[in-house]
């Protein structure tokens, strides 16, 4: 046995002793605590300059280590000015990363159990916890609860999963002998869809040329007919189309794409479907917003993100399929020293290509437990009818127009004097009324060009949203543009 | 404004308050500092059978929220015997991902300010803070100071996002085109490579096929001779060389390729070198095994993971480039909803697939100020100083064998008792060895084959791992085969 001398050399040399642990992490939760209390008196923007964080950092790592209160004063004072706040109730841009409380405990239980859950036998807790709580939300959302379901960092990472097994189900042996010699590969989505989608197509050796991007409707949503035409037209010229993906929520408008008429046509002709819900899926946990994933049930795969609108700490992307086989026969590899005895479970690692896999599951455990099923369609149609409000004094204002339908949290508007009708004035006008938002450090907004015209986004999804941010968000728009504001 | 009666409305609806927050965090505080107290005298692999946790559990969401304190007697009740403990000294299987205690309040930190950093804009402090404590990394390990790093999830994404780079600069367009009606790309690696190597092929579109592995010498290096007779022949019968993989530090063994000589064969023939240094690069932060990374300085690309040994909780892969604007060139999309007006900055998404990003440097950035750059090298020389140990009583040992070098903290090793040599009843036997050790729940070891025997392989890699822990693996290998123990 190691007698006091080796276990004193053992202390120096392991990590923080309890004691210490405990005081420092007393220390962080005050700060977390704190943080959590004043965010909302911060700019929601960050309002540095570029490289002014950097600078005044060290140049090199301390040969000596230094304490945790050295750490929170840095944080507080070079950090915390870089931020931007994406817990500010005025964080209204792009999709807004919704955290909660419990999230937050929950990673903190991650981290501090910090297992690698590539096997089963790494860890049959992350692995069983990732399928029940993924079978919840299924049940929740009215998707199949049969489905597999597991999670990713991601819907970049959980679209391009997707299509790497729908490429393998085209059947040409992709997996092992590659794309070269073989007719090209062709995908689908509607103009609307998202870059990841594309940036799947890239790295999957698809190539941007094999995105066909389908025209949608007035309201943006994918043209079911068109989608077939183009996909007659690519087989009768050599090309073989292997999978679309539809989106349910775009990220300009938050469209909905016709999911059962483009499922039908996928089915027709032999083509993967997967959906891109990754915003909008969270609103199904109301039921009175079931009618947005209408058809899904028909998809081979979808992703939908608790960490865009159901208050999970990012990064929590759920992926799931009804044809995990196809997963497994595009991505399984088990090299001997990941082989295992245990039989009837599931590995994940087969079903992707990471390896390396944390404990997301507990966070959406306890987000999923605290609020409850009624506590989160709860807030979800509190985000509904905040957008509704923004929208209807936009549609009041005689200076503001909206640009397109709002189904869910989400009001695309601009300002538009009346008598001021020039598009290139008007782009110009909304781009500076954006940035003087943006630069009070009141709200957040983010822009979009919807048929060439520069577009204002706002979006509701911050559980410390309220009626007066929003309120707020339009006195702010108001003022930076030099007009009236609303009628109280 | 809003009323009282909207107020209360509004807290009814959000997050948890403060107060309740606040208790809720001491307590799940508290649960984790018990954790790491008594984690030494849970089993280190679960004992569980499949499926058991998972029936334990209910089958859909609650409809009313609970409170945390359920979620932690849940946790101890139902998930904590079926978590597999990498926080435990006796965790010697596969690598170690070794967090720490600061480790785990970087996580916290970053789960509260809960950002996305895909671009600087999102939160400048992410993009900024990766930039300098990449930096710092980069010059504690000896790699050039100038090459631009990132943080991903793992090294399975790290490797595949450097081979996507890697594909572009093939001059085909792929990016654009696609791979199909190309000639055969071909990429190298030797037979001791990762999995990862080969799952990133599939997903690219380059299939198994177009990966070949090189021979390795008698220490399961690469052989850079070979790699330059395999890269002729490919180019001789029309396929087109595009990257090679070198590891340093490869899972079976921990060898460590020729990458010098394979980079002059790289730059001679103009293919893309990535190293895969997920485990051993940490190794460099010793001045004495700097040597590892010799070479390195030539390469296109590198990853090595904080999370396997640099005491940094998962996920945290750090990869480099010394041509960032080859990621660019494969990776960038900008749609409108996503251009900033910010100039002289860098956005993270545009060198890679994964448009979220989560804010993992404030973790690594904890853990380098923490332990110091003087303080990782004494532990890291610490952990190879007890697999040298290890390594000797094997050695000294009649009845067990040693398969490998020892060149970090890794020990290949079998029980081969005198007079037993049928290759056949020795991998039974060093089978049966191995899974009586690790139902025995003191220490956990996993295994791989070397030249087509079974070998057991013990990892150290944890920083409350002591001499102790590795005695009690020698004592636990050695009751299970009934063989004598070290004489002491």
């Amino acid at each position: 046995m190691t007698g006091g001398l080796a276990l004193a050399g053992r202390e120096k040399l392991g990590d923080m002793g309890p004691d210490e642990f405990r005081d420092a992490l007393g220390l962080v939760a005050d700060w977390v605590a704190r943080y959590r209390e004043r965010v909302r008196d911060m700019p929601v923007l960050a309002q540095v300059k570029p490289g002014e964080m950097r600078s005044a950092l060290p140049a090199h790592v301390p040969r000596a280590g230094d304490r945790v209160e050295q750490w929170l004063e840095d944080l507080d004072r070079i950090v915390m000015p870089a931020v931007t706040h994406w817990n500010h109730p005025g964080f209204m841009a792009y999709f807004g990363i919704t955290g909660s409380a419990p999230g937050i405990l929950g990673e903190l239980v991650s981290a501090a159990l910090n297992v690698n859950g590539m096997l089963w036998k790494t860890c049959p807790a992350l692995c069983e916890l990732e399928e029940v709580v993924l079978r919840w939300l299924a049940g929740a959302l009215g998707l199949p609860e049969s489905w597999f379901g597991m999670l990713t960092d991601t819907a970049s990472t959980s679209t391009l999963v997707a299509l790497t097994a729908a490429r393998e189900m085209a059947g040409l042996d992709v997996r092992e002998e590659g794309l070269a010699g073989h007719p090209p590969l062709v995908m689908y989505c509607s103009q609307e869809a998202h870059s990841s989608v594309e940036k799947a197509a890239i790295v999957l050796g698809i190539g941007r040329k094999g995105v066909r991007r389908i025209v949608v409707d007035e309201a943006y949503r994918m043209d079911p007919a068109e989608l077939e035409s183009a996909i007659v037209e690519d087989v009768a010229s050599g090309r073989k189309p292997f999978a679309v993906v539809a989106t349910v929520g775009t990220t300009s408008v938050t469209a909905v794409d016709p999911v059962g008429d483009v499922a039908q046509v996928c089915r027709k002709h032999g083509v993967w479907l997967h959906v891109d819900a990754a915003y909008a899926g969270s609103a199904a946990m109301a039921p009175e917003f079931r009618w947005a994933l209408a058809g899904c049930e028909l998809a081979d795969s979808l992703v939908t993100n608790p960490h865009k609108w159901l208050f999970t700490q990012i990064d929590c992307s759920a992926l799931y399929t009804s044809r995990p086989d196809a997963f497994r026969r595009a991505l399984t590899l088990v090299p001997e020293y990941l082989k295992t005895e245990a039989s009837g479970v599931t590995d994940l690692m087969d079903y992707s290509f990471q390896l390396g896999r944390r404990f997301r599951a507990i966070k959406l455990w306890f987000v999923l437990r605290y609020f409850g099923s009624d506590g989160i369609a709860a807030r979800i149609r509190e985000h509904v009818r905040l957008a509704g409000l923004f929208a209807a004094w936009v549609d009041e204002h005689p200076s503001l127009e909206r640009l397109a339908p709002v189904p869910f949290s989400v009001v695309c508007f601009r300002v538009h004097p009346p008598g001021v009708d020039g598009e290139g004035e008007l782009d110009q006008l909304n781009a500076r009324v954006l940035d003087q938002v943006n630069r009070q450090g009141r709200v957040f907004l983010s822009h979009t060009k919807l048929r060439g015209k520069f577009v204002l986004r706002l979006a509701v999804g911050n559980l410390a949203t309220a009626e007066a941010d929003v309120e707020a968000a339009l006195d702010e728009v108001c003022a930076a543009a030099g007009i009236a504001g609303r009628a109280r």
